[in-house]
């Protein structure tokens, strides 16, 4: 009977935990947390944000953040990430923030990164990319709790070369 | 055709990745790096190390560490791989390490922390569990280059409150 993919509970031979098993094949999916990874971007004294083009908070504003893919450092896929949503180049100088949601399963990690050019655009993802003073911000229009948390703990970091990152 | 899981590799609709497709039903298995959990745990100056019962390695020695797993945070994996590898009970005071290992997509996390009571013994994935001094840890049968990176971190951050983790 089509089972339509690893959707049935049960623990394999050798687990202590329940995992989707397939039933047409006996595929076992082993379910991992995802990482999510990101940037707070600078050119000087401003900040590379861009809106959202996609669902979730789709027109809410975050730093360029998500996914970490196969075959990559955490650093290059706040890097990809940067690239691909906001067009800018940049620099990792430090790790910002590791934010655990155990409720879905996923580990944010934001970067510190420096721009290397003050060129941005948004990305196939992004509605609109801008470098904003730190009053000019969307504050009121973020796509999500840690955008600001990120935001502030760089700016509480400013000028220092080390620092232990902030965690939830 | 009994495909036996997603084998297939094709770029779904929407997507700009080959990803594995299962033949027979169409689920598209999105894999992510993974994330890997541990710590350094102390008491006094002595250092918490396990005994691999399980291959890979097998017989060589770490710190407490293991596969996050779904509906935890970093730290609560960290010290539930203590509990279960060192039958110990400890506190996490800092992220010591974030070691990416691109070529097999997995981001290591070490922690530092501080153990609640000096008591420990092997867990089921441990030939044994023991507390060394640092001229006691057996340098010359560690499972991992990682293992010596994050205690030798730990050295030379102690006494200190607030660090930056490594990286690789």
């Amino acid at each position: 009977m089509k089972s339509s993919g690893p959707i049935l509970r049960s623990i394999p031979e050798g687990d202590d935990r329940e995992r989707l098993v397939c039933g047409d094949c006996g595929f076992v999916l082993y379910e991992n947390p995802k990482i999510i990874v990101g940037a707070v971007c600078t050119w000087g004294d401003r900040y590379l944000m861009v809106k959202r083009a996609i669902e979730p908070r789709l027109g809410y504003w975050t730093m360029p953040i998500g996914y970490m893919e196969l075959g990559e450092t955490t650093e290059q896929g706040a890097l990809r990430e940067v690239w691909e949503e906001a067009r800018a180049v940049a620099e990792v100088d430090g790790l910002l923030a590791v934010f655990s949601i155990p409720q879905i399963s996923q580990v944010h990690m934001i970067y510190r990164a420096r721009m290397v050019t003050p060129e941005f655009a948004a990305g196939p993802e992004s509605l609109e990319a801008g470098l904003f003073g730190w009053d000019e911000i969307p504050w009121d229009h973020l796509a999500y709790p840690n955008v600001r948390m990120a935001l502030d703990y760089e700016r509480q970091v400013k000028g220092r070369a080390a620092f232990a990152p902030i965690g939830l």
